[in-house]
């Protein structure tokens, strides 16, 4: 995005450390300008005057925007909670959302991750009684993965390693990265000499050591996944080792972490997993239904689009503030791209933008369409058939062919006779268009496929991608 | 495995009604036997004496299994749960389990799918409260989806259905056959006249009509799927009206259950879904942990195997065991495939016989093995690429190509510099070959193989699977 569009970047200092990394990476420090904010800071940009304020979430800083426009206030809650006992005191500034809801919110823009549960969201420092209990409880090493930008997590797992006197390892890359950039900024606190390297563990007992590593969800090749196959090069989980899963799994991503869960019960671990309300090793950085319907009292906004969230989470979302007397035609349940202009007065919703996904694959970005999924997914079920046929260029008679070379399709000693039948099938096509006077490579080609094609399903009931290839020598 | 092996068939009176149209499906209601066992029977094979007893699972008449044999006796618990109020009055015989553990119990295999829930799985019954409820207050049409094998399910909407005074419609080619089957041999009773096909409903308003349906694990072409994306053939869901999801989604199957309740959300249908416990429109078949120790308790076995589950069940199930005294080498956590020996008195786990899955894909039976499904990863992920070279054949002369086709790797018109570079590259790669005097039909592939994957991977980083093709005419 940013070398396509130069733009600003506006971020609270945790925020822009961490994307200072990554634009190192890429070599774009230099070319960027970035504007450190904070709950207080007020932005003009053209009509627009941008305030914010304090909101919780698993990272910290998080804030809320304020878009005072021309037609009225647009407020965007970003990812929130009411975690009212948060871990570092940043508690959520509902004084100033109550003040913003009094001068009157045109439209609020509110996330729906969790519009689907009941109640109200734990508090983080739930999670920490629990760390503590199992850091007290294990007798040899303990491991510890999270998602790494959950930086009051990290403290809770700094805070029990300090209490039972271990010492802390790091796995992963940006498990590193973040204890870095969050220590250097002062959101993190790590006391002297608590982090070690892999090789520093040898002088000690395995009761001195606790981890803390990536790959919560399952990654392949994340730490959690490569020490539950007993890959990670110097670090080992032995028997009656502990490793908490301090995450739940995001939907789509339960069967690898299953996967992690058993190798490590294999290795004799004693693992301590499953959704976070019932292991308590976990809260979700989200607010429930009640915290939203909070939100909604806080804004009273004239207008309400949900966001973040799939439809039926949208859905509910908007249920809730039914429920608080809402009207249905002044909640919108927005898909990519679409636009709800409010500029004269009621809102209309008719324009669409181009917005949505980009595929990357290796250098291309986007060049990968629908013609080449539909290809890759084709061939990925059912297999490849390359059919040569080479031709006299002077009189189109057929010199050699038609070769048959299969990929994923048939395993080839085994189906010499099917694949000799079918190159005697598509050889019996050719004769006949030419024997009508068809001469263009597409009809022969059109007509080797089908034929063999036909051929190989009523003999296999599989349809490969059939390529045919005639050369002209 | 009957067309293979044509062994005797031992089922209870449902069982062999649901494999039986099975049977005749496929051509072998004639060729086989089959025995109606009850759980009073008894069946002499060779050394063995086998008898059963009765359990409660989510389909009637499900029998636990006892192998008398020279060495002692073997018990199989097969799928089960302990509902002391089930639908039917098949209560699970506890007084039969008692009298089998007390004549000692060799080995037990008993089943773990919910070795990791606590307590006691809930009552059928329960579920009967919940739908009753539900259709009282649905003021439209109402969808119940669950798996058609659950008769006691069915016959609970049935139940509902009667009540409410609606008649009732079955979609999906299971749900016809089961009730159909179910209800001929009295496991079902629905009352005369409530069945309705699709084109009788036009006379009847909304709320007169309950649907039970397919695809309550969201499969593709199930019924469900087709209702919620409006192409179910003379059957809509229609705003207001209400569907149920009487089911779990199992593991794995959650983003398609997800995207169908997204789609029924739109359709502007009430839908009522989510994890069985939560919304009590479920109750799982299998046991939980106070039942699978009931289970273990009662057969006081020697030895025991936990059965049917992911590893970490199965250590779950172990650990259970274990709370309840018995040693970590009685209990036996086995792979598919792994036997225990029980023959010379001491168990010994040292064989394996070969056991697995055998992937059926058309007409092949186990003929789509490891190099095909290499291939075809291989190709879904980055293309294919063929290069066909013609050759002189008396000379070795190159006299055309290589000609370079894609599929799937880059989108053609767009690549065309691309592909007439990489063909240049394969190219200088022969001619340096044949200078070198070598003329080897695999060092040539080798060669274009290699020259034109290193060019395209340094300017794509994709690695299509390159097919090298040389004719020689």
């Amino acid at each position: 995005m940013l070398r396509q569009f130069n733009m600003p970047i506006f971020g609270t200092r945790l925020t822009l450390g961490l994307i200072e990394e990554k634009l190192k990476e890429h070599g774009l420090l230099q070319a960027t300008t970035r504007t450190t904010i904070d709950s207080k800071s007020v932005i003009e940009l053209g009509a627009f005057t941008i305030r914010f304020f304090q909101t919780n979430h698993s990272i910290p800083d998080c804030l809320g925007i304020v878009f005072e426009t021309p037609k009225g206030t647009v407020v965007h809650t970003g990812d929130f909670k009411f975690d009212l006992t948060p871990v570092n005191n940043q508690t959520p500034d509902i004084h100033r959302m109550a003040e913003i809801g009094s001068k009157g919110v045109l439209v609020l823009l509110s996330e729906s991750t969790n519009a689907e549960r009941p109640g109200f969201t734990p508090s983080e420092k739930h999670v920490g009684d629990h760390l503590r209990e199992a850091f007290i409880k294990a007798k040899h090493k303990i491991f510890v993965s999270t998602f790494a930008s959950n930086v009051y997590r990290l403290q809770q797992v700094i805070d029990a390693t300090l209490l039972t006197n271990r010492k802390l390892m790091l796995l992963g890359r940006s498990m590193v990265n973040v204890v870095r950039i969050a220590s250097d900024q002062g959101y993190l606190h790590v006391p002297e000499g608590m982090i070690i390297e892999p090789e520093e563990a040898d002088q000690l007992n395995r009761n001195q050591i606790a981890i803390l590593c990536t790959g919560s969800q399952g990654e392949p090749n994340a730490a959690l996944a490569r020490l539950s196959t007993g890959n990670y090069r110097n670090v080992k989980v032995e028997s009656g080792d502990t490793v908490i899963l301090s995450a739940s799994p995001i939907p789509g991503n339960e069967k690898s972490v299953s996967r992690i869960v058993d190798n490590l019960f294999i290795l004799g671990a004693n693992v301590i997993y499953g959704s976070g309300s019932a292991t308590g090793m976990h809260v979700s950085g989200h607010g429930s239904q009640e915290e939203l319907k909070l939100m909604l009292t806080l804004m009273k906004p004239t207008y309400f689009i949900p966001i973040h969230g799939e439809y039926r989470m949208l859905h509910q979302h908007r249920l809730l503030a039914e429920s608080m007397g809402m009207d249905r035609e002044d909640v919108f349940i927005i898909n990519i791209g679409d636009v709800v202009d409010f500029s004269e007065g009621a809102p209309k919703q008719e324009r669409k933008i181009p917005a949505g996904s980009t595929l990357v694959d290796g250098f291309g970005i986007g060049d990968v369409g629908t013609v080449i999924l539909r290809d890759r997914k084709h061939f990925s079920e059912d297999g490849i058939l390359v059919v040569v046929v080479t031709r006299n260029k002077a009189d189109g008679k057929i010199i050699s062919g038609p070769e048959l070379i299969s990929r994923g399709f048939v395993f080839a000693p085994e189906a010499e006779g099917l694949m000799e039948e079918a190159s005697r099938v598509g050889l019996a096509a050719l004769h006949q268009l030419q024997a009508e006077n068809v001469s263009q490579w597409n009809r022969l080609k059109q007509g080797l496929k089908e034929s063999i094609g036909q051929y190989l399903y009523s003999k296999t009931k599989r349809r490969p991608m059939i390529l045919p290839i005639i050369m002209d020598v």
